[in-house]
Formats: structure tokens, sequence, C-alpha cells
């Protein structure tokens, strides 16, 4: 039997590694690296520096998969993703065919916490449903960036025995439209900030959280939201790209 | 100046610790436990297991803070929560002032993630509002209950692209409302399993997680909801208390 093991890396700050993380990379015969391309070369150093700090005895191979190509501007968003998940399988399918030995582990280093927002676990379901590869899977979770934000602020995510609702930049309307009272919101370009009623909300944000480019901003967003803005474009043109997370708290409604 | 350390100690699992709560665990001077009486014995036992395995040289004094009495059945909940709350800031402040010197550390272990239903944070913010006592309060992520239940379910949060609504088993009715197609339920005492419709949704349930008692139970709601009310009354009574978080998927409508 073949072992592969999703490792959630926290999001940014090596030292969220868990305990568990550790054994786990220390585990591993063979890392599954994604290939997405030149954009990512600093979070790939990242993954590299987790593994040389991490691992005492590095007796480990690389294995590359290609990333198949995205429709990033599809007519239907749900069916261009299943596409793509599908082709994704294949890829990681012939990879682990290929790449791992029965008895061998391999492993996938995971941005985060593996269950938010990634499709590492449901591309693994694929190639199980397959049939034609046979593995045994294990999810280590990991800090998400949620985590490393409410820490940052040093704020509790939900209000007294309130909901907190974690969202994605481009289903920020429909979150608002519930009335929740706690908004996190993922996965933004940036124009999610621009889409919700500034003066209902106070606002804590935070990029690159976790790392040595860590920026906060809080406070009421009908004040500070222009700045957030103006920020991340500025960070964003400056090293080429930004990961921001954001969590929306309604304010008292006065009378 | 004091300092004050929140540590997320995850949610069962002492190896879900990272490392950076274990530089923590090693920084503190005073660990400040906060006495619920004896409901919580095993819980107690373990976060004694925890320091035993992480610190190195143990010279950490354990200073018991009391934890004022709550209304479990007020009339107005949330004035009741917050009278409660500011009960215990005095009790923190005062255990802060007379337990902890200038320069010191002082830690609190907090289950799970410091920042998902947990109340420090918010008391201690209190206590620096009171203005009579200084300190610098850091907090550190710890994987959650929520974290746990999605990594031995082998399963994402989120659907592709949709939201994750995080609450209470007091509000499951109107996390229903939303539409909200994943719904995780935490503080569940029972009653919330019985008040969903049950054909809309798939359960992933689970219950003592991370630890060896840990149960999981998954399928579609209307077939295995019974199942885990029984599981949770018989594990409950044999063991004196439970914890148990549960996710809800809504079902894909058919035709
Ligand atoms: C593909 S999702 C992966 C999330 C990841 N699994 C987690 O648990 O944090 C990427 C999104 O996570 C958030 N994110 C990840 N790392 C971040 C960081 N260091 N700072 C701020 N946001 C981050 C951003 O919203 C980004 O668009
Ligand atoms: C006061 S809240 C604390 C949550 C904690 N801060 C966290 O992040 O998991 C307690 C609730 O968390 C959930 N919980 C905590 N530990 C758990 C465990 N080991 N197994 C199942 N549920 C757990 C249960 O829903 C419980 O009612």
């Amino acid at each position: 039997m073949k072992t592969i093991l999703l490792i959630g890396i926290g999001a940014g700050n090596p030292d969220h590694l868990t305990v568990q993380a550790i054994e786990a990379l220390n585990a591993a015969d063979v890392f599954f690296v994604v290939d997405k391309g030149a954009r990512t070369a600093d979070l790939i150093r990242l993954r590299e520096a987790i593994c040389a700090r991490f691992i005492r005895e590095p007796r480990y191979r690389v294995a590359t998969i290609a990333d198949p190509k995205r429709d990033r501007a599809p007519a239907d968003y749900l069916a261009a993703v299943e596409t793509w998940h599908q082709e994704r399988a294949e890829a990681y399918e012939s990879a682990i065919a290929k790449e791992l030995e029965d008895g061998q582990t391999g492993a996938f280093l995971v941005w985060g916490e593996p269950a938010l927002y990634d499709s590492t676990i449901r591309i693994l379901d694929k190639v199980l449903a397959c049939g034609r590869t046979a593995f045994e899977c294990r999810v280590i979770p990991g800090i998400s960036a949620v985590q490393a934000l409410a820490a940052a602020h040093r704020i509790a995510l939900n209000t007294i025995g309130g909901a907190v609702h974690v969202t994605t930049g481009r289903r920020i309307a429909e979150a608002v439209a519930t009335g929740a009272d706690t908004i996190v919101v993922m996965l933004d370009d940036g124009a999610s900030l621009e889409a919700f009623p500034r003066r209902d909300f106070d606002i804590f944000w935070g990029a690159y959280l976790g790392t040595p480019d860590e920026v906060l901003v809080a406070g009421p967003a009908s004040e500070v939201t222009d700045d957030i803005l103006r920020l991340r474009a500025e960070r964003r043109q400056a090293k080429g790209w930004i990961m921001d997370t954001y969590l929306l708290r309604r304010r008292p409604v006065s009378a």
C-alpha cells in the first residue's frame, strides 16, 4: 500500500507547523510539488525553508506535477473548475503511479489548513474514485490564514455566541445579505473591498500574514478601507503578488 | 512590563501543538488555570500531560483563578454572559496583579484555537480596558476542533468556491434558513441535532476529536442522525462529559 500525507504547513509562519506536521515531513519519501509557474517563487522558497529546517535526515525526492492550465474567466465557473479538477486528478494519478512505490509515503505540503479553500483533498478523492491507483490518505491540519489574522489582531473570530461566516471575495454581497455579524473573506482580488456597505462594519485586514512582510490595518471600514486599497495596490506592485484576508464585524446599530 | 500569552493547545491531540506554542510554553513563568470544578478533570489531565511533554526545564508556577458562577438559564442570555465576563475580568485582573511580576510572562492554555468560542481574549481585553493593570498580550493560534473534524473525516470544509458557516447549536435554525451549504456546529447540547431538516444534509460528526476516545460518524443525516444521538448519549453517560462538533453539507437538490 502507498500512503499520501496532506500536510498543512501554516499560512506563512514556519513556527505555525505542528508537531504532527513535522513528524509527517520526516516520514515522506517523496514530496509532490505542483508547478504553477514562476509567480509563486516566494512561496516555493518558503516551502524549501520549511523542509530544510524541520527534516532531520534529508533522504526525500521531489516529484513535480505539471498543473493543467485553468480558464480564469469561464462562462460557467463551476463547470470550468470541475474540468480543471478532473485534469489535475489525471496528472496527480500518473505522478503517484510513477513516482511512489508500494510501502512508500508521498506528501503534499498544503498552504495553511488543507480543509480550507484548497483543492488537494478533492483531487485525491477523485484519483481514488477512478479506482486505478490505491493509497491510504491522511490529512494533517495546519494553522490557516484566518487564524493568523485573528492572532495578529488579537481578536476573537466570533462575537459572544455569534456565528462566523467564512467566504470568498466573490460571495461578499451574499454574505452581507444574510445579516451575518462576522464575515471572513479569503481569495479576494481586491474587488470585494469595494463591494460591502462600509458604514455597517469594522474591518480587520492582514496581508502576508505570518511572514516578515505582514501588514495589518484595523478600524471602522468607512475610515480605513481606502487606505487598505491603496496599501494593497502598492504592496502587490512592489512584491509582484499579494495574499490577504480580512474580517468584517458588524458595528452595533446606533439609535 | 508583564507579558501574557494565550496559547492555543489544540482540541485534544497533543501532536497538534505548534512550534510557536511549544516555545511559548517554555517562556512562561506562571500558568494561570481557571478552576471550573471537577467536571473537567480529564481536560486538566490533558493540559498537565502537554506541559510535562513539552516543557524542557520546568521552572513554572501554577496560579489558580476561581471562576465566578454562571447563570446557565438566564432570561437575557447576552446580558448574563456580559455580567459573567465582567466578574471574570475582575478575577483575572487580581490574579495577574498578584501572581505576576514585572518582566515576567504569564500564560493561559486555551483549548483549540483561542479565537474560536473562547472568552479569554475578550476577558483580557476587559482587564486592559479597566486600566489598572498593564501587560502585553500575544495570541498563539492552535488547531481547532473544526480542523480536527475535517482532518479526521478527510473532507474539505468548503464546497468549491462556497462559504463555511461556523455557528453554535442554539443558532442552527438561523444557519439553515440562510441557505448556507456548509454549516459547522459547535457548543451543542444535543438539541441542535434534532433541529435541522435531515433530508437536506449530509452530516460529518465527531466527538472527543484527536483523543484516544475519538468517535466519528458520517452519512446522509436522515440515515445516521439517530445513531449519532444514541452514541452521543451513551458516551456522555460513560465518560461523564462529551465534546462534539459536526459539519452539515447540503445535499445536491434532486429533480
Ligand atoms: C487558496 S486559499 C488557501 C487558504 C489556506 N488553505 C489557509 O488555510 O489559509 C488562498 C487565500 O488564503 C488567504 N491567505 C493565505 N495565506 C495568507 C497570508 N499569509 N496572509 C493573508 N492571507 C492569506 C488569502 O485570502 C488567499 O487568497
Ligand atoms: C468552548 S468551545 C472551544 C472551541 C475551541 N476554542 C476550538 O477551537 O476548538 C467548546 C466546543 O468546541 C468543540 N470541541 C472542542 N474540542 C473538541 C473535541 N476534542 N472534539 C469535538 N468537539 C470539540 C465542541 O463543539 C465544544 O462544545
